[in-house]
């Protein structure tokens, strides 16, 4: 807050040691070009830290009400262990060899994130680049935005602790190890693997780790009946537009950031070309599920235009910087074809994933990532090789994951819980308690 | 995401060509004015973005639970399709002359946006404004927020595809020929006209659009009734709540970014005043309504303290810049006595709007784009040109378009349609399927 | 909006007398800095201005149905009122000497806040720091953090007017004087004070105020009742977890800001520092209050790991810079801790706090007030004595004027209008009119 300036820059200097160099000017066009960058990943890390509100209502309004108490429970958890893990191993695991936690710390907890001191110097920084507390902040956004994908497919069932536990396996271990393959300067990067900011190193494996999960779990009680499905319906699509607005509002950070700097005209304009895209890319999405649901089911499907919109964001993410607009608009309107298509399909596999995560972030991902290909020069023998490495390793980890936690404590709550709904059962609470039931 | 400092500037180059010039930094002064710029594009576009979910929420909150899937439908359906429209169309139809399409796709969609390339150089560079995608972005989300001051409007009793053709229009071709009159260094703008960020050119075009609407399709039924007004209270004020503070935020992105520039100190401090403004405004509209339906009704009303928040947004809409902030607290002050006289107005003459978004935008924006007059040289007899030429042109356009759709193929559900709800009827589904009517 | 190129330099003299030299570069680099700076606080300032809505979504999420409209009433209002009055008084009341408005006004209301010209000069500007506007708006937010933390204490029976009269001398008079005293240069800084961002002088003020209203108000009917404590469970969890996302996000603003510098390398990474501690603190807080409620109840309750994420943030916002993330860790998880003793510790004593918040921003702004000593320099005595300090003024300072309050005129509504619900009985409305109660 600020301060008097009658306060001398002597008391200054007593109180706030670093505040009397506070209000200095840049030094140099290096140091504006690092501040520029280093604002990009903070604007860009608390869009897509707000995502996870975003996660917390679309999958809060897609869940029955007997179940929403806890859907909120487990995403407020799921992003703060994300948290926790990421500073504690995550972060270095994914990007190794930088900023060891020193001393006796540093030898135990070798991959503990540590940040630069207060009021680094000009000198000591990385002027061609950014801070590392924005960078580690911005990475860490990401991470949890992967669990929330995890949750958000086996809501109703999967009991509280063992996915939580899982969490903190996706989070701490799991998504870096992948996550270095590609961002971390690994082997499918030297490959030649595109992935901008992360259709396939984020969204994909968040779908992978879903599906092995939905499949472990099983479907709901009730849901594959007698050869039929049946429907569940959310219990309050308003929270689930309002929870798809603000994915829509975080995927600007999502991508734009993912521009990773922004101190020249060049990157700034990039940036800007990433909004745009991005923007379009969701737009187009929805139309298409809007007009394909109405041509194929005669009504409008609210819920398959929320995740058309979220489809097309993911196709999109893969590469939103070389396509055109016009690119953008199909790359974008097949992902909500896609959407359409994929979420009977699953169906079909009796495979239950109640809020869509599955068609939207991995079928979705597995084709922005190869349409990589139309606006870049990447291969598509590398981009396929990509998806599958992703695929088979987060696929595999989390099966056998969910297997053992299955084996070891069990992840399902019981038949009687699960109807009487998870918040009753597990937290001994209701999202709604004064609604009546209809 | 980062890539290892250990990977070589070589294969960067390989993998992305741009990334290797990823960092450096600007290069002049006139660079970081355009990033400056650029950025405040960007950052007041993704405020205004979110008004969208603004919008949605308040009209959610506003209409009667039977229809709540359907505002939201049309809402995300309605931002989608501008954002379509504006770069088909919209864009370069108000800002004639740039950014058109090459070769084949340029001779026949001569309209079709088109953004700088990859990496651009500053030399390449607008370096005087900002970079098109930021500016076609931060455009973008101003055409999306007209089409939803009419979807309030008409709320519970449209059908859902005659809305969204009228959205295409509205966006595609009205709004940007109307826009262009004064933004696009039209007629109005030289003669003198004023509207600093759309009282008039955004908000009251919404509003007329919204109005010959609402008299083409008459009022719900059964809301005039033996000469009397039957209230069909909201069925969820917390989302209108929501709403409301979501678009007051949007706001300082709509007003601020206006200043179209943030690259000197000049510039920076007066998007610092904007913001000042803009939130005195709001603050005086709520107080003012909250003060007034005290005096008047005995109790304070909610959703005319809600509406007169907006509506002091509105009024301070022309002019955020030049008022003092004791001007700004009476400019946005009569904006919100204005909704409390104007709500029951149109109620007298029988003109159903179901949100109040025609006292809010139209009446207000009217009061606001006069009110300029007061803090700047500009001319009361030119303002009310303005306004009349938008009136007219808006409010004409927009009843043919309403009679000839309903000609064709009609704009409104049948009466049973109606009574069981638009979700119900149209959609098939419902906003809040446990919920028990009361 | 964008004005055509094609339009004259001359013509722009016209309409827009300061357009003309709307994009110029950046004259020095002193400019630059006064521009980053700026841009921080307006950034800062939205996310801070959206934690209104975070507090009202809490509040409205924990309070039964029946209040649930009043709850919004009054977070609209005590935002708008706090801008009012921060404006007419507060401002220059916290930061004597600054920006007096002129002439006759000037003279009566020395205290009413006054903005730099439109197009301020490089040459007349506080190059060492930030815009008026900026700063004025940053400080005019958090102002009104404070008022909302009353609001969610005394829900659901105190009277609307009564409650708004309060915030009046809270925002316009008590919050400034006692803010003064630290972040006006005051005794406190100069004693060497040290509270960063405010855990002692916004929330634990907040905190004492609601206090001493509680104590005066007296518990809601039938909370206490026969010895025990009767739960009157909030009546929409999703609203109360968006809510808390929402203030999680408004945080980063509160604390990120409050380095009141952007311009250096030292800075942006010190704001970078920040970040990360205090979404640190907060994650920390959540799974603390996670795990102790699972421990100590069997059961986790979402309540407290809501209100334990908030008081990891309060208890991070004395010093959210100088921590390690190690130290973040632990003093956002004793904040965490503390919020599960400290909610039925304020049962036993029967005050009745509806939403937890003397437990989120008094007790643990009191430890993070503490907690500044284990990173910083500060003194544990000095620190213990501005506790002190500001708890005795505000405490006593607002159980005055509640007194006086009842005395005069009354601040709680009969007990037939508690029973009814403040929504029915003082508003005449309800926020979910046709949910039937369960």
């Amino acid at each position: 807050m600020k301060l008097k300036s009658l306060l001398s820059t002597a008391a200054l200097l007593t109180v706030f040691p670093a505040a009397a160099f506070a209000n200095d000017p840049p030094s140099s066009m290096e140091d504006v070009g690092y501040i520029f960058t280093t604002l990009l990943f903070l604007m860009a890390g608390f869009l897509v830290f707000f995502m996870a509100a975003g996660f917390a209502m679309l999958e809060g309004g897609l869940v029955r009400s007997k179940n929403v108490a806890m859907q909120m429970t487990k995403n407020v958890a799921l992003f703060s262990i994300a948290a926790l893990m990421y500073w504690l191993i995550g972060f270095n695991l994914m990007y190794p060899g930088d900023w060891i936690a020193p001393g006796f710390l540093g030898q135990i907890f070798g991959t503990m994130t540590w940040l630069e001191p207060v009021g680094l110097a000009s000198a000591d920084a990385s002027l061609d680049y950014a801070s590392v507390g924005s960078d580690f902040f911005f990475q860490l956004v990401f991470v949890a935005a992967t669990a929330s994908i995890v949750s958000g497919a086996l809501a109703e069932r999967i009991k509280l602790w063992p996915f939580l536990a899982f969490v903190v396996v996706l989070t701490g271990i799991m998504y870096p190890i992948s996550g270095s393959w590609q961002w971390g300067g690994g082997w499918l990067s030297e490959a030649g693997f595109s992935d901008f900011a992360g259709s396939t190193v984020v969204h994909s494996v968040g779908g992978w780790a879903a599906l092995a999960g939905a499949i472990v779990l099983g479907p709901r009680l009730g849901k594959y009946k007698d050869g039929r499905v049946n429907p569940m319906p959310g219990s309050n699509l308003a929270l689930a537009t309002l929870g798809t607005f603000i994915l829509w509002l975080g995927w600007f950070g999502f991508n734009g950031g993912s521009q990773l700097a922004m101190g020249t005209v060049g990157d700034v304009t990039d940036v800007s070309r990433i909004f745009a895209n991005t923007n379009m890319a969701a737009a187009s999405g929805a139309v298409a599920a809007l007009i394909l649901t109405q041509v194929m089911f005669g009504k409008v499907d609210l819920t398959m235009v929320l995740n058309g919109a979220l489809a097309g964001l993911v196709s999109i993410t893969a590469e939103p910087l070389a396509p055109t607009l016009l690119q953008a608009l199909w790359i974008g309107g097949i992902g909500g074809v896609i959407v359409v298509f994929a979420v009977p399909m699953l169906d079909k596999l009796k495979i239950d994933d109640v809020v869509g995560a599955i068609p939207v972030h991995l079928v979705a991902g597995i084709w922005g990532t190869i349409a990589v290909i139309f606006s870049t020069e990447a291969s598509l023998s590398i981009q396929l090789m990509g998806i599958a490495a992703y695929g088979v390793f987060t696929f595999v980890a989390s099966l056998v994951v969910w297997l053992l936690f299955k084996a070891i404590f069990g992840i399902r709550v019981s038949e009687d819980e699960e109807l009487e709904g998870l918040d009753k059962a597990e937290l001994g609470m209701e999202a709604y308690p004064e609604f009546a039931k209809g």
